[in-house]
């Protein structure tokens, strides 16, 4: 069996240090390729570059690793990985992150590092998004790699059933208590925006908040993550409320 | 009961065509304000603005209608709308659109239009993203204000049962068969880049695709639209695979 072809992308961008973490344990398993944007892209979400054409340049900060920074956003990286530069080829794993900083419950939604693992996923690739709960630019990655390496090598060995993509988020520190498989906790933001003055007198809004979280259940990816645990929660792009169908008929008439 | 409000917003920016008709319909059945993006944003997705604060300037391009141009993503705009311009006041209803072209199928993950209205529904406020299937500048929207009217109706005389975001496609020209509330159908985009080189001559790369359904299924939005009839699909923004999380209890281990 050749190599397995592992795409690394984030949302960081590419000189942050978690992706750093991701390509050093994912090069021990098999070629990997660097797709990353070229600056920060923290709560990109899902978002695409249509008003605008992108850049793309080769770039050398992994020691020969193939790497490539793009002017877009998360998502545009993976779509411009396999369609341009890995075009043709099988991606057999990609792998977004490792954020810093917490993309469980409602944050998956605006996530870049989960939206870019999200498009691996709606491709058909197996697909996971890490994030390390330590916003600090020298995070400790130790325990996270070895999160990184056991489920790397999990997926390569077996496809997921009925799921394309993880999403992974990991507690600070050291003293991690195990892994839990969990739903999407129920929280949200209590948003504020920072008011003030630009240097020419123009009011300016800056959103700032508070997640709160809502959900009392001891199956969420909040609970696990509250209990020293790592969460991983199975995720998809099927948001129809399934069970609302029958009762919105009334709607058709 | 006092009139009641309603928050309308879009992604093509405040000066699209769409939201006109948003604004004429929603005015008729209570108070209107207009929080809308300064610029196109499609396929802004759920992106947030975290990097630069944003600006709002209060504008009147609608005969009085209170209305609010913001330099951020559509998603900006509702959470602005609700925690500064409306701050205090509870919002009964947000409409997003009338977006031009569909979000239906896998475009809701991509979706300024639908990201706004999802982001109202979020903070618990009933909401409804509106598309017409026409691209053109334009596109008649006679027939898609008897939908937006029939459903605001409807929204404003009973809260939706288990749901809070409805994702509304409306098919072009006279000929409406009905409508249907349908899943999220399974399709996805074969995608391309155009290639070319810049006046400095530098290589760009410009993205676009085909859409192509990959589902046979006569209760998905994709049969709805293509048979004539108008889709509704209840959305949420729990992304958890549910019925994976047994099958993959193994990668606790």
């Amino acid at each position: 069996m050749s190599k397995p072809l592992i795409l690394i992308t984030n949302d960081d961008g590419i000189v942050a240090p978690g992706i750093k973490a991701l390509i050093e344990v994912a090069s021990t398993f098999g070629e990997v390729v660097v797709v990353a944007p070229d600056s920060p892209q923290s709560g990109q979400g899902h978002a695409i570059t249509l008003e605008h054409p992108l850049k793309l340049n080769k770039v050398d900060p992994f020691n020969g690793i193939e790497a490539y920074e793009c002017s877009g956003t998360p998502v545009d990286c993976v779509k411009l990985a396999k369609n341009v530069i890995l075009k043709g080829r099988e991606i057999d794993l990609c792998l977004s992150g490792i954020n810093h900083g917490a993309n469980s419950s409602i944050n998956v939604i605006y996530s870049g590092t989960m939206s870019a693992a999200m498009e691996a996923s709606i491709e058909g690739i197996d697909s996971i998004g890490f994030s390390l709960l330590d916003y600090s630019f020298d995070a400790d990655f130790t325990e996270a790699k070895k999160i990184v390496k056991n489920l790397v090598q999990k997926m390569l060995e077996k496809k997921l059933p009925d799921c394309k993509l993880l999403n992974v988020n990991i507690p600070p520190g050291k003293d991690i208590q195990g892994m839990k498989v969990c739903r999407q906790g129920n929280g949200n933001w209590v948003e504020d925006f920072q008011e003030g003055l630009d240097p020419r007198g123009q009011k300016y809004y800056w959103l700032t908040g508070k997640f709160v979280n809502f959900d009392k259940g001891d199956d969420t990816d909040i609970w696990a993550l509250e209990n020293g645990y790592v969460s991983i929660v199975p995720t998809g792009h099927d948001l129809t409320v399934h069970n609302s169908i029958e009762n919105l008929k009334y709607l058709e008439k």
